[in-house]
């Protein structure tokens, strides 16, 4: 039985990007050894680095004056990092969910955090408009995609200060103006690649503005001048992560995939806005992940929520459970999925509904 | 032509585990899914934690009071984990090379760091032996096997404080006394598995001494509790780790994969004791490391050095290049690597030398 994996992460990725690693692993480009193997100060690694920074950049537009990472730890060490290296006396956060609350608790370490505004009046199921970022912070950190709430900040605004922005779900799912950010993390295990590799897009004039002593390895400007090679880097997840950006730019880059996307998006939307039994818990429509689509089940049929899920596992549907603190469903949509997974996932959920 | 990858880290690995990762990644278990998409939460990859745990935990016999962490960063990042989380007021280290001195550097962020002994004097060619432990330390930090240099500790010895060992470079190529040692940590990529998963063991009770706030990712207490699932886990580099743990076990356990080590290393060093051309840089004979042989060629022929270099490279023979540090030659023959390929680097060796 063929299987839909809607993960919210580790998610679904390019069967090109399988393959590849896969092949990789047994002989490296025909080199007779292998991608778990390889030194990392080989030419052969070397290349793939290079490549892998330089795709990125191709295919996000990341002006010249940014630096790309690729670390480890997750955005969960991000969290501590961009405090620890940005943070001289206040920071500005956006709470629109448990990842943005937990980022701004982790800044608290080390210094004053201002919560700019927040949706946990309505469990996050909106992204706060009307907010003033603070001039006199050093930097504004956001949440571009909520994954468990299923919110994104879908544009690019201005900042006064350093817009700082954990995109671990929506990264390369969009064009991005990268040009408007200070800072762009997030773990790879969504749209980049596996999970056990972390993006740092970082803008190089923002570092230098606080005094502690950083340690080594959480210290920006450790990797900046070794180009992520101060440490031995992961490297299979970086090639694989290589592989599915190779597989993004054969796809006609970010501009085509955002198409298939918004296509994915409004298929399932559409479905949930129509059905009596399935309803969205995003109902601000500008406020609607494309990433990760979050619905509950009408209040009379909530009782049904496990026999749903039965009766989509049994179709081959793979992680729809919803997170605990929003309840019923998440379908992740991340690039790789195909349409015609979303659409046997509808066809499932109109099934399953023509039953009752 | 055969490769003999006689890299120092990333580095061999053995079949078993390139084919069965490989497999895992075009389709895990027969689950349809694959290693690098399925959720560190699904009920397939808890289960490959918890085997990796077992095996480690088995394989080196941990006892049941010490925990098993898989997490990320390398040893470079537990350089900094290690003082931030044990050192209180003071801390000691010995040092025997480039990495143990990194190592003590990073304590200094965070307390007093004694230098017990160096072999600094003689560019770390040997292992201090006539040092005291100083009892008023919060722990005492080694590194077993030090890479570049070529020199191991090879006993486990009684400690009056907490013992802390980097043992990246030699974990499981030896029966190891895991009792002795209050944690012992490395890099995944010698001889546990690929590059991307770092291995800490840890017995509970050395930790909550120190008062000061512990980033969250950087407390190990954050992922004891949660079996290194606080967040997501590099999950491929856990899964290949995984892999070449099954292997070993195949092999015979560390016992049978010891007495294989001991055999290469003797070979090799044999050769070198008895060859005019090249010579061993560690002399003191129970100090040489059976993981990193490092050579040099004899006075009177180091204008031959890179001629030696393209005549292995010509033969198959990867990564023997010295460490800037010391010069010369380095073969590294971890776990995997099979005698024959050790016995094809002595060949060529002879055949050189036969040549001039």
């Amino acid at each position: 039985m063929k299987k839909h994996n809607f993960a919210a992460g580790p998610s679904i990725i390019s069967e090109f990007a399988k393959r590849e690693t896969a092949a990789g692993i047994l002989n490296l480009n025909k080199t007779g050894l292998s991608i778990l193997e390889v030194s990392h100060r080989s030419p052969e690694f070397m290349e793939i680095m290079e490549d892998a920074c330089n795709l990125m950049r191709d295919l996000l537009n990341v002006p010249l004056n940014y630096h790309i990472l690729f670390l480890q730890g997750g955005a969960s060490t991000q969290f501590a990092m961009v405090p620890m290296n940005l943070l001289h006396t206040k920071a500005a956060y956006l709470e629109t969910g448990s990842w943005a609350k937990k980022a701004a608790k982790e800044a608290k370490l080390f210094g004053d955090v201002e919560t700019v505004a927040s949706s946990a009046d309505k469990n996050y199921s909106y992204i706060p408009k009307d907010f003033t970022i603070p001039e006199d912070a050093d930097y504004f950190h956001i949440t571009t995609n909520n994954t468990i709430f299923g919110t994104e900040i879908k544009t690019d605004f201005d900042s006064p200060i350093p817009l700082v922005a954990d995109a671990s779900s929506d990264i390369l799912s969009r064009p991005m103006d990268v040009s408007k950010y200070g800072l762009i993390y997030g773990g790879a295990q969504k749209n980049l690649g596996p999970a056990g590799v972390t993006f740092v897009i970082i803008r190089e004039d923002i570092l230098g503005k606080v005094e502690r002593a950083i340690p080594t390895m959480l210290d920006y400007n450790t990797h900046i001048p070794k180009n992520s090679l101060y440490n031995t880097p992961p490297c299979v997840a970086i090639y694989a992560s290589l592989q599915n950006m190779i597989w993004m730019k054969q796809c006609g880059g970010v501009e085509a995939i955002y198409k298939m996307n918004m296509e994915k998006a409004d298929m399932l939307y559409s479905e949930l806005d129509r059905s009596k039994l399935f309803h969205p818990t995003v109902t601000v429509e500008e406020d609607r992940s494309i990433m990760n689509v979050t619905f509950v089940m009408a209040p009379e049929y909530q009782d049904k929520e496990v026999d749903f899920r039965d009766f989509a596992s049994a179709r081959g549907m793979v992680g729809i459970k919803g997170h605990r603190s929003v309840g019923g469903f998440r379908a992740s949509i991340y690039n790789a999925m195909p349409k015609d997974s979303v659409q046997a996932l509808i066809d499932t959920m109109r099934e399953f509904e023509s039953k009752l």
